[in-house]
C-alpha cells in the first residue's frame, strides 16, 4: 500500500508562533471562570494572537523561513506546496499561490490549498506523500496556517480562551527523519454545524465536539494500530490534536495510556488547529528515543484522521 | 511513476447545469458590445446562473445525483470525496463535509476541499488518483462546483458576460473508462492579483490572463506530450479550460492543431471554472472514437495543470 512512498517522509519542520499573547488569567472576571477551569479544563493559560496586519500567507512564509533556518531545505528545489487553511487571505486565489509568490518558488512547483481544520495536517501528510510519489517529486512543503483570531468572537468564552494563532511548515523529502504508515480517515458531515464560521464569526458546540472526540478518537487509534500491526505499548508518543487538556486526558484514559504519553502541551499558545501536531513533532525530530509516533487530528467537519510515524533517521 | 494507480481511473461523470440563464445579446446595450464580440471574442452567448438559495453544496449534490442516474456508482461504497471550489458554503467547515452529510456517505469516507480555480479538475484528478491508490481505496468522487454568480459584479462586462454556474461529479473507480498518464503543474504566484476576489467581489485582469494562457498552455502541452511520449497527431481531442473562444483559438493556432480538435463549446453555459473540462469529457465517455485526450486547466493563481487520458474501456 505504501510501497511507492517509502522514500518520502518528514525531513524537517519549521514553526512560527506570534510573539503577542493574551493571558487567560486576565480574562477570569470577564468570563466568570476560575484558575482551576483554566489550568485543568482548558489547559490553555495564554493564547497567541497574530498582528492585525499579518495575513495567513505571512504566517505561512514565516514558518517556511524557520524551516529554512533549521534544515538543509533548498527552496529552489521545491516541487510542491500545499497550504492547509480555512482562513485564507482571499477565497480566491488560493493562499498557496500567494505564498508561492512571496517565497519566489519555481514556476514548475505545484501549489494548492486544502480546506480542512484540526484534521488537516494528518490528511495533508497523506495527500502530499501520495501526490509527490505519484508525480515523481522529491521535495515538497506542507504548510498549516489557520489563524482563528480572524474569526473568534472576543466575547465568546468557548473559543477566544482556547484558540491560538500559529503556523508550521513540514518538509517532505527523500531523506526523511520519519516515514508514515497507513492512515485512517473519517467524516460525520451531518454534524457540520458543531464548528462553523457564519458571516465571519466562529461558533462552536463545545459539548458536541467533546463527545465526538472522546468517542471517535480512541476507537480510531485502535483501528490504526491494528491496520499497522503496531502494539499500543510500542508507541512512544501519541501526538493528539490539542483540543483541550480535559479532552486529551479523557482520550488518554480511554486508551489506557499514561497522560505523559498523550500530553496536552499547548498551555502557552493555545489550540492552533491544523498546526497543533507539527508544533509538537518539531520538538522530537532530534530525540532519538522517540521512534514510533501516533498522530491524530479531529474537529471541524466533523472530520478525523490518524497516522503512524516511524523514525528512519 | 503511475504504476500504483493503473487500476484507478474515470468511470463516470455527472453534470449539473442550472436551468436559468441570461443571454449576452440582452446585455449588448448595457455593455456597448456587438454580436461579433459575443460570438467571436467571448464565444459565450448565454451564462447560466444558479438559484439565489442554491448553495455550492447543493450544486455538488445535484451533480452527484446526475452521476448516480447515469452510472453504476454505489454511494454506500464511496471511500473518498474531494470538492474543488473557491466559493464554499462557508470558509469552515469545508464544503465536502456538508456534501458528505447531504448525501449520507459512509463515516469512513475521507472528505476534504481543494481550493483551486480553473486548473482545479486536472489537479484534482491527480490528487484523488494518488490519494486513493496510496490508501487502497476503490471508489471516490471528485466534485467541482465553483459558482461565480456569488461574486461577479453585475456591472463588470469582463466577468458577468463570461462566467457561468455549473457542477460536475467525476467518479474514480477500479473499473475505469479513461486512465491518466503523467501530469504537469505550474504556478506563477507573483501574478496572483490577475484574478482575485476582494471583499466578496471578483476582479479580473483579462489581458494578463490571456497573455499568460496564450504563452504557457501551448508550451505546457508540448512538455506533457513529450513526458508521456505521445505524438500531437495521435491526440483525438484537446479539452482545454473554456476561458473564451478567442483564447482557445489562439492556443489551438499556437499548437498547430485544427480548431475542431480544441473547440470552444461553452457558448450556451459560459466559463464554468473547474467544471469546464469534465462537462466536455462527459459527452465523450461513450464515444469509442475518442481514445486519447489531452486536458489542460489554467487561470486563478496563476496556476495551470495538464494531463493525458487514455481510453481503457
Amino acid at each position: 500500500m505504501i510501497a511507492d512512498s517509502q522514500a518520502l517522509g518528514i525531513a524537517g519542520i519549521g514553526v512560527y508562533l506570534p510573539v503577542e499573547g493574551v493571558s487567560n488569567f486576565a480574562r477570569m472576571n470577564q468570563f466568570e471562570v476560575d484558575e482551576r477551569f483554566i489550568n485543568e479544563k482548558l489547559g490553555v493559560r495564554r493564547t497567541l494572537v497574530k498582528d492585525a496586519d499579518e495575513a495567513t500567507s505571512d504566517l505561512a512564509v514565516r514558518a517556511v523561513r524557520a524551516l529554512e533556518a533549521g534544515s538543509a531545505i533548498d527552496l529552489a528545489a521545491v516541487e510542491c506546496l500545499i497550504v492547509v487553511t480555512q482562513n485564507p487571505d482571499y477565497n480566491l486565489p488560493h493562499t498557496a499561490a500567494i505564498v508561492h509568490g512571496k517565497l519566489g518558488l519555481p514556476e514548475r512547483c505545484a501549489a494548492f490549498d486544502i480546506s480542512l481544520g484540526c484534521s488537516g495536517w494528518v490528511y495533508g501528510l497523506s495527500v502530499i506523500n501520495a501526490f509527490m510519489a505519484q508525480n515523481g517529486m522529491q521535495s515538497g512543503l506542507l504548510v498549516t496556517a489557520d489563524p482563528y483570531s480572524k474569526i473568534v468572537d472576543p466575547n465568546d468564552k468557548n473559543t477566544v480562551m482556547l484558540f491560538g494563532d500559529a503556523a508550521a511548515a513540514t518538509w517532505i523529502h527523500t531523506a526523511p527523519r520519519f516515514c508514515s504508515g497507513r492512515f485512517t480517515f473519517g467524516t460525520i458531515g451531518a454534524d457540520y454545524e458543531h464548528l462553523i464560521c457564519r458571516n465571519g464569526q466562529l461558533s462552536m458546540n463545545g459539548r458536541g465536539i467533546f463527545d465526538f472526540a472522546a468517542r471517535r478518537v480512541p476507537e480510531d487509534i485502535r483501528l490504526l494500530l491494528e491496520m499497522n500491526q503496531v502494539a499500543i505499548e510500542d508507541v512512544d508518543r501519541f501526538l493528539l490534536h490539542q483540543g483541550s487538556r480535559y479532552m486529551l486526558r479523557t482520550i488518554a484514559a480511554r486508551l489506557h495510556v499514561a497522560e505523559e504519553r498523550a500530553a496536552f502541551v499547548a498551555a502557552e499558545y493555545g489550540n492552533t488547529v491544523s498546526s497543533s501536531i507539527p508544533i509538537m513533532l518539531a520538538e522530537m525530530l532530534d530525540d532519538a528515543t522517540v521512534r514510533t509516533v501516533v498522530v491524530s487530528g479531529f474537529g471541524v467537519g466533523l472530520s478525523w484522521s490518524s497516522g503512524i510515524l516511524h523514525r528512519v533517521a
